[in-house]
C-alpha cells in the first residue's frame, strides 16, 4: 500500500487555505490525517472536507506533532516563527510567505522548472510569490532555447493576493460606488473599486516595492540565472482572482515567433490562448479556479531586434499558491524524499 | 473687443462631448455661437449650457455653415466623411478620431509639446489618441534633456475611452456580478467587470492592436522623433475614467533621478505625485475630472543603465480628448491663425 502523509495546513480558513482543501482531493493526494490550523479567532470553526467535518485548531508550538508535511500560508510573522518549529517537530514545511524564499538554505521551487532543487531542502521549502509564478513559468521554456537577457514586467494583480479581507473590501466598495454611497478603505491605502493602486507590499529605498523586488529576485533564483536583468511595476487592479502581466523579454539572439508558440504550446503547466482574431487571449475571469498559466498576445517586441512581448495570466490562489505548494509535496514524494 | 468664435461640437452628446461643454466655460473660451451636433438619434435633445438651453442638431453636410471651429469627436467614419466637409465650409477642424492623425498634411498636436505645428494646418488638425497623451506629455520634457531611445509601455485603460455605452456596460455588469446574476457583454468581446481585456481597437497583421500602434506612431510624430523605438501592450481595465500606464524609458545617457523629478515637476500640464511613503502616486479615481497628467513612482529602471521607470495617469476625456482639442484652438487664437 502506498504511503500516506499526515498534513497540516496553516492558514486553513484563508483564501489560499480554501484552495488547499479543494486541490488536495482533486489530485488524489495521499493523505493520512489532515489538520486545519488557523488563528485563535478561527479556532473551533468547522470545515467540510469530503465526507468529514474537520474542526479548525488554533496555531501553537505543538501543532505539528506527528505531521509529515506542513503547508504554511498565513502572514510573514507566522512563517518566520512557526516554520522552524514545524521543521524541528519533523514536518517538511512548504511555505508561502516572503520570509524564506531568498534564504540560500531554502529551495524556492516551481516543479515544472527546478523540481530537482527540492532535494536540497533542510526542512523548509518555499513557493514563489503569486506574481512571480506566471512570469517565470513562461520565461523558463523560452530560456532553454535562447537565454533571456532582460525582462520588463507590468503586472495587473487581483485583490485575492492580499487575502479575504481585500476581496470583501473590493466587493463592499464596488457596491457602495454603484449605489452612490461614500466608503472608506481599510485594507488598502486607497479605494480599489474602479481604481488602480500602484503599490503592493512595502517600499524599498530605491523606489521599488517589495512585490516588485520579489518578482526580480525570485525569478533569478528559480531559473538559476542571477545575470538576467529584470524590472517590474506591480499594480493592484479591481479583479477578484488571477494575476496578469504584460511581459517584454529580450533574448540573446532573435527568436522566431513560430518557435515561441511551439515551445510555450507544449510547456508543462502552460496553456497557449493566442487567437487574436477570435478575441482569444488570457483573461483573469476565465483563468480563475483553474490550474494552468495562460499565455497569449505573443508577438515580436517591435522596439528590440531580440525581443518578444506577451500577456500571461494565472490563478494566484492555485498555481500562484496552493497548487504549486502541493506540487512540491508531490515532487518530494515522487523522489522518496519524504 | 476680443474676437469671438462660432464653434460646432460634433458628438456633443457623447462622453467627450460632455467634457467640451464643461471645459469651454471653465476656460472662458471666447465663444460666439455654439452649435451642438450629434447623430439623428440625439437630434432635438436639449442640453443646458450656462444659462442657455441648446438643442442638439442632427449632423448634415450643411452643419458647418458659419462655423469658425469644429471639434469632431464621434466615430472614425464620421470624421472621415465630415472633417473635409467642415473644412471646405470654412471651419478649422480639430479632430479626435484615428483617421487624420498620421496624415502628413494634418498636424497632430499636444500644445505643451509641438504647439508650433498648428501653423502648418490645411483646415484639419488632430489630437492624439487618449492613451498616447499622458505618455508623450511625460516623455517629451525628459527627451529635451537626454534623448529617448526606447520606450516600453503597458497601459491600463478605462472604459470611457470606448464611449458611453461601455461605461454603462461596466456599470451593468458590475451590478449583475455583485447580485450573482448572469450577464452578456455587448460592447466588448468579453465581460469587463472585475476582468481585464488585452484587446483595444482592431488587430494588425503583426499581432499588435491598432491602439498599440497609435501609441507608437503618434508619439514619434508629436515628438518629431521617428527614430525612437517603442512597444506597447494596451489593456482595458474595469475603471470608469482615466487611462494609466507603466512606462520604462531608455535614454541616450544615464539620467539622475533628481533631474527627472525636477524636469517633470515643472513640465507644463504635468503634476508630480511621487511620495511613496505617504502612498502618494497617480491613481485614475483621483485624476478623473481634472486637467493634468499625473506622474509618480519615478525610479531607476534597474534592468538598464540608462533607464527610468514611472507610472502616469490622466483623464482620457479631458487632457486625453476635449481639453487638448480646446488647447489647440487656443493655440490657433494666440497665434492669430484663426
Amino acid at each position: 500500500m502506498a504511503k500516506k502523509y499526515n498534513v497540516a495546513v496553516v492558514g486553513a480558513t484563508g483564501v489560499v487555505g480554501e484552495e488547499f482543501l479543494r486541490i488536495l482531493p482533486e489530485r488524489g493526494f495521499p493523505l493520512g490525517s489532515l489538520k486545519l490550523i488557523a488563528s485563535q479567532r478561527s479556532a473551533g470553526k468547522k470545515i467540510a472536507y469530503g465526507e468529514d467535518v474537520l474542526e479548525v485548531e488554533a496555531l501553537s508550538p505543538s501543532s505539528f506533532e506527528g505531521c509529515d508535511l506542513a503547508f504554511i500560508s498565513a502572514t510573514d510573522e507566522i512563517s518566520r516563527e512557526y516554520a522552524p518549529i514545524a521543521a524541528k517537530a519533523g514536518a517538511i514545511v512548504i511555505d508561502d510567505s516572503g520570509v524564506w524564499r531568498m534564504d540560500p538554505e531554502v529551495p524556492l521551487v516551481v516543479p515544472e522548472i527546478n523540481g530537482d532543487d527540492v532535494a536540497n531542502h533542510k526542512g523548509i521549502l518555499a513557493i514563489p510569490n503569486c506574481s512571480t509564478t506566471p512570469v517565470v513559468m513562461t520565461l523558463w521554456p523560452l530560456h532553454q532555447l535562447n537565454p533571456v537577457r532582460r525582462v520588463i514586467v507590468a503586472t495587473y494583480q487581483s485583490v485575492s493576493g492580499t487575502g479575504r479581507e481585500a476581496v470583501e473590501e473590493l466587493e463592499a466598495e464596488s457596491r457602495a460606488s454603484l449605489a452612490g454611497e461614500a466608503v472608506t478603505p481599510h485594507v488598502y491605502p486607497h479605494r480599489i473599486d474602479f481604481n488602480l493602486i500602484p503599490e503592493i507590499g512595502s517600499w524599498k529605498e530605491d523606489g521599488y516595492t517589495s512585490e516588485e523586488m520579489k518578482l526580480v529576485n525570485e525569478t533569478r533564483k528559480i531559473m538559476h540565472a542571477p545575470e538576467i536583468a529584470i524590472a517590474a511595476t506591480c499594480v493592484r487592479v479591481p479583479v477578484f482572482v488571477s494575476h496578469s502581466a504584460a511581459v517584454f523579454a529580450e533574448f540573446e539572439r532573435p527568436m522566431a515567433l513560430e518557435q515561441v508558440w511551439e515551445v510555450l504550446g507544449c510547456a508543462p503547466g502552460v496553456v497557449l490562448q493566442d487567437d487574436p482574431q477570435a478575441s482569444l487571449y488570457p483573461q483573469p475571469r476565465a483563468a480563475a479556479g483553474t490550474d494552468p498559466v495562460y499565455v497569449g498576445r505573443i508577438r515580436r517586441d517591435i522596439s528590440h531586434p531580440n525581443g518578444i512581448a506577451y500577456w500571461v495570466v494565472g490563478d494566484n490562489l492555485r498555481k500562484g499558491a496552493a497548487l504549486n505548494a502541493i506540487q512540491i509535496a508531490e515532487e518530494l514524494i515522487a523522489r522518496s524524499l519524504i
